[in-house]
């Protein structure tokens, strides 16, 4: 799967990936208006406005990007309409031609590992039948377990052609409380990178691992060290824009092959147009806001990876 | 909410939880096939067969035991059915009485973490009305990104009067792989069982916290160390049973006040009649079974908790 998303990548040359955290107070009042007309001010009410606010976005800018990263905690606050939204908007992602990263960081062991790869990336058997359920392309995975809580993942990107991405070293201001801490010298995160490059020898797809890891944008020391430390481990960087991060500071998250990392924005791309800088577009059309801030998001990375290989 | 799954321990003389992981390799065939004559071999089936298995079991125990721990990623791996499926589980162990505590394993930062915690334990605000959605008394959390993704949580505690346990020594093999890592002399879940009774001080509900910690039965040294470290906090304990934890070893989870912990089983319960023990009660009275292995597990617990005050 992971050569999937490079050659996307490559064709949009943007190693970038929107995240879709629709939270209701970013969608535009024309949306939820509308949504609430029909479904009254419900969790189906609520659910339709994202969905309603998603497809706009997606449409906006489907052919500028190559991922999209979808987090499941803003729709399953609505409960199962926002569940049913989720899937509504995987699928039409898919038909779109985008990938998906199910940002789920979901972690657990054994069967029960097995049943949240199966859930968001395989397919689980039913007597003589097998199905698929929210059928992502990645999923993220939390590493606290250890390899009994990993290993059911790698096992369906081999079976399934799928990835994920396990958090390394995550993009907040206290991910150091633990991620930090000093073991034999070497921070967590070193220690926790090391296994991921190790379980990701175990899914090679061409040069680089269907195994990734997630290293914050608002850690680029990190970044560089764990990038040294990962060689054939795709990165997704979070906290981007809003959190921070900017596209100089970004660069050692990239090989020399200018590949190896691909960088998220969630509410800096997808509530755009509640920037002064984009404010013009207006939120009936803050879809094209989305689109100016997509392009002006791949300047600024494509930018700096420039300037860095002069 | 501890003190009411406290006084409910204290009622049924049971410090033990259920654990609701209905594989479809546990449920018997008269409930498969009756569910799949009507939905046919789909999830829609299998979360009906499911939904029917939990029913028997919780029918049959819940008057004895004090609260249950469905496993969502049981459900979630069929999908939206799965999810209404686990959805009906909450509300039926509600009615009947059952405190949940939702095995979600969620974790994530800032307004992520608040929309997972509005997802399973809070509600979310939509236009001018407000609504829960999954509502589970209690979520089971995971620690790795530090104080911001738990936070959101404790917040949730405080104003929904609700709980959590937070994952400090889990029950698996590959546990020790970073939890037991040593940090200035001292293992990484020790740090983090500091931190759950740190965190834990902003939420207290009697001599006890909302917020509590996950420490397994298969590490009953470890169980003795976070238990003196965490005097406030309960301790969920699973990997009794089928995992190999057995009464005996685990009186060290316990206070000098009998409370402090409550010990799930999930399998050596819900799956009682596959055991030769039990197997005399045959499959289509596999409640029944699982009524007798809960008594056999109180009876256990109980008698190791008396021969220690001895």
């Amino acid at each position: 799967m992971i050569q999937k998303l490079i050659t996307k990548i490559q064709k949009t040359n943007a190693p970038i990936v929107v995240g879709l955290d629709p939270m209701l107070g970013y969608i535009p009042e024309h949306i939820t208006k509308a949504a609430y007309a029909e479904y009254g001010e419900t969790p189906e009410g609520a659910a339709e406005a994202v969905w309603q606010y998603n497809k706009g976005i997606v449409d906006a800018v489907c052919d500028l990007i190559p991922a999209v990263k979808p987090q499941v905690a803003m729709y399953e606050q609505f409960g199962l309409p926002g569940m049913a939204a989720f899937q509504k908007t995987v699928d039409y992602c898919k038909e779109k031609g985008l990938i998906v990263i199910g940002d789920v960081k979901r972690g657990d062991i054994g069967s029960t590992s097995a049943a949240y790869a199966a859930a968001h990336l395989g397919t689980v058997q039913i007597g003589s039948r097998s199905y698929p359920a929210f059928n992502e392309d990645f999923a993220t995975v939390n590493p606290y377990l250890g390899t009994d809580g990993i290993k059911p993942f790698i096992d369906v990107c081999n079976t399934a052609d799928k990835g994920i991405f396990i958090l390394v070293k995550t993009s907040n201001p206290s991910s150091g409380e633990f991620q930090d801490r000093l073991i034999d010298g070497r921070a967590l995160y070193e220690w926790v990178g090391e296994k991921v490059a190790q379980w990701g020898s175990q899914s090679m797809d061409g040069s680089y691992s269907n195994v990734g890891a997630v290293v914050g944008a608002t850690y680029p020391e990190q970044g560089r060290i764990l990038r040294k430390l990962m060689p054939n481990t795709f990165i997704l960087v979070p906290g981007y824009g809003a959190q921070g991060g900017k596209g100089a500071g970004l660069v050692h998250f990239f090989n020399a092959d200018g590949l190896g990392a691909i960088v998220n924005s969630s509410r800096g791309i997808i509530a755009a147009y509640k920037q002064e800088q984009y404010a013009k577009f207006g939120s009936e059309h803050y879809a094209d806001a989305s689109r100016q801030a997509v392009l002006d998001m791949i300047a600024d990375i494509d930018g700096a990876l420039k300037r860095r290989s002069l």
